[in-house]
């Protein structure tokens, strides 16, 4: 596998992420040009828990390749519940299809089915870990919509804490330059120390607030997420804050002309159903951008000349992962591999856990 | 959308149909010609409840043209059980499929998907509202085994109260001169009199008879349906009763030798399996032929030379539609529309009952 | 149907066999010449019982020469759950499909199927009665990595009583010169005794010893198959026995350079997961070269080059079969239809049970 596997979108460089970009927008403005690429090639989507958008949006992204499409996405239905192990699953259909897309409830997952596939391996979303095609469809959207990835003020609003596409697209966004960010949430739900000292080093300014009004006049982009309310201390808190994080209508009055509201859906409530036809509204642009970037993840990791350093150096060790919802501990027979995090600390391979 | 959407049969004019049909010949006569017809394009399945001979149909419709699929055939595994709304995923859906096909078991949701959709909409069945694909599939059954669609003696057996499809069939032969009909059914399942009234105004001749015998040997057409036990007063009803809907290989003995015998299927006890040797039995033929009409459809409306006028005036009311199988009690976010039926009464846009 | 169906293996020669097996090796060889070969052609998969594995290796097939896939993987979303019968299942998806690929619980099923549809049937596992496919599986693996299917010593380890992969594999290699045979397991699932008549009659050598170390020295194929836990007289004697068939690092030391390990899989613990690293253990490569040996069936049933004489004369009786396990006992309608055993006594069209 000369081109890797695609994990965590921080294995590729920022050159890496233009390219894809780039990419992606040709894809979008001359499609015909590609309808023959993926000729005679297979993408298998092995989906561990449903996820039917994202689940068609790398089926219709393969498709309009040319590349044709197997995988289940119900995990009753599968070998599974007859025994056979996730790495039994890999060495088998990865000889079926040539790339490998793959959702797992269970954190590590990508990465655990990565070392047992003959063919690459796209992360489609490991529990709570990682989603890295979110963040590029993220980073694709902004790129096309805005023309920049730099100098932007982007406000982000919800669930802050647990929210995985949030900490990515930080991640992402605080590699370009003149970036500024305001956080919107409860104090409970606010962005994590992690997160903090990340931004920190990267030189990144960013603040907190309490509501979308203290800020959304100077945004360029409001990123939404869903506030879940077993997120909430009581049902009390909930029902009172819940308006809080919900962008009206009345909100976007407020709001610059330039703004881009993103939202990585589904959408319950938070944005109301009124704001659909504000044409600073992005989220199903964003949804359809996606599968442009996919197309272009695809294409790049098909045709080899993308080199993704997903590998990692690890050793055994005689210790389960500390984590409750790392992979090792629903496929037992996953040898338990650690890794050097970023201060030295070994890590768990998979869920990247500090052992 | 120039080519609008395919909604309710009732939106095409006799002359499309005729299109529709002619078209559907050809690429039966002709598959070959039609092989690359719809390379690069994909369609999308929604299907909210199971129907696999529908879906397969359209699969394999899609698929003989060059053409693509995805969907899903199983709501619990679809971001429907995450919460997200059939107007949400219209509107993510839509951006990765050319062409959707909508199945869902509230009444009055295809519309309801395709106010929501960029790519044009065929509706395959809303609950007991409609189910157009099935009607054309009747007339090009029809058209192609008795070479007209006009001057014939139609029998229908079975639950005339409830059946969609039965309704659908008799709007669309009464657009025709010269067909008549005879019912077949119990006092309890009779057609009811909006589909009389129906005839009436057509021209259309029609008489009740309690027995298949009574009229068998005078028909062209002898359409079958189930009677579900459930609709009888009481299962000795149901027991007394059932006999006497049922087609026998005694009864076809009485039948005229161009007799054709459809059934929307799938197929119960209504008709004896000795009945299938029978080359008067057409009901296998009609589902193959179904393939074609649908695959003359799709082909129809993504080259956009069919305009089919589904658009509807509407306005929002305050209150709830009065059809508790509508799709605006599942979907609660859905505007309540309403729109101008027949006689200029306010009817829902969405399932057609009056307010 | 002039190339009829596969429902059976030994309904194909020794010649169709090798024709099969070659075919496969030269789609392997060079795949770029048959990515067209089955253009506008469509398979359906209707499996009445989900089978991961086996149904993403007959998609990867199909697409790789360039066909289409249709198809269902669970009874409950299909029109089964409507009450419609496997005939009439039958009889309307062979319209839209060109080869069908049947998998169900039900013993004969593939034959009750074959009987009702108008395209070509594959048997792709019908309960415990036969998987032909596994076994075209087998045979391609061996010829490839052997190069040769004669004169081999070949173990069989695990449950030979019931297992019908092993039951088949034994019927075909004893049709090839020179092979003998060495059985380990348990008196309690020992080979039955008209497996062992008809390897005396092939005049193939075998025996039976207690373990795999009694054997493997001298092997070359050990044909490795799960022994489940219930199969055991007694929980004690499970957990007392069963580490006796599994193949370990530790035994593969006393085995052959030249040993072949062969499975079926999907495998749960009777190979230890550090055996997968040794280069004679074949089962990942065998799942590979299954695809290959359907796309060669494929390709034949569909180029109409291979007759396979699956058609048996057979009558109406009215008894039912006394196999509780048969088709017939599920699907009611299915007529009572018996042929002629080898010894001339009547046994059941469908599962082959004698009367």
């Amino acid at each position: 596998m000369a081109c890797g596997n695609l994990l965590d979108l921080n294995d590729c460089s920022v050159e890496e992420w233009i390219g894809l970009i780039n990419l992606a927008n040709d894809i979008y403005v001359n499609p015909r040009d590609y309808i023959h690429r993926c000729d005679g090639r297979v993408l298998a989507t092995l989906f561990y828990e449903p996820s039917t958008r994202t689940q068609m949006s790398f089926q219709a992204a393969m498709l309009r390749l040319g590349g044709q499409i197997i995988g289940f996405d119900n995990p009753v239905n599968s070998s599974v519940s007859k025994g056979e192990t996730l790495m039994d699953t890999m060495q088998i259909v990865s000889n079926y299809a040539d790339i490998m897309v793959i959702r797992h409830p269970q954190e590590g997952a990508a990465r655990a089915a990565s070392l047992y596939s003959t063919s690459p391996v796209i992360n489609a979303g490991d529990g709570g870990h990682l989603h890295p095609t979110q963040t590029l469809t993220d980073l694709v959207t902004l790129s096309m919509t805005k023309g920049t990835l730099s100098g932007l003020h982007i406000g982000v609003c919800g669930d802050l804490k647990y929210g995985r596409t949030v900490h990515s697209l930080l991640k992402a966004m605080s590699r370009f330059p003149g970036n500024r960010f305001t956080f919107i949430s409860t104090p409970e739900l606010a962005l994590p120390a992690y997160c903090k000292n990340l931004l920190n080093a990267a030189g990144c300014p960013f603040e907190e607030v309490p509501s979308i009004e203290d800020c959304i006049g100077d945004l360029e982009l409001l990123y939404m997420t869903r506030i879940q309310a077993e997120r909430f201390s009581s049902k009390e808190a909930y029902e009172k804050q819940r308006g809080v994080f919900i962008l009206t209508e009345e909100k976007m009055k407020a709001a610059r002309s330039n703004l881009a509201v993103l939202h990585p859906l589904p959408r319950v409530d938070e944005i109301e159903a009124a704001v659909d036809r504000d044409p600073r509204a992005l989220y199903f642009t964003q949804a359809k951008l996606g599968m442009y970037g996919r197309m272009a993840l695809i294409l790049r990791m098909l045709e080899d000349d993308i080199v993704i350093h997903s590998e990692r150096d690890y050793r055994l060790t005689e210790n389960s992962c500390p984590n409750p919802h790392c992979i090792t501990h629903l496929e037992r027979k996953l040898p338990h591999n650690v890794c050097k995090g970023q201060d030295g600390e070994d890590i768990c391979l998979y869920c990247e856990t500090k052992y």
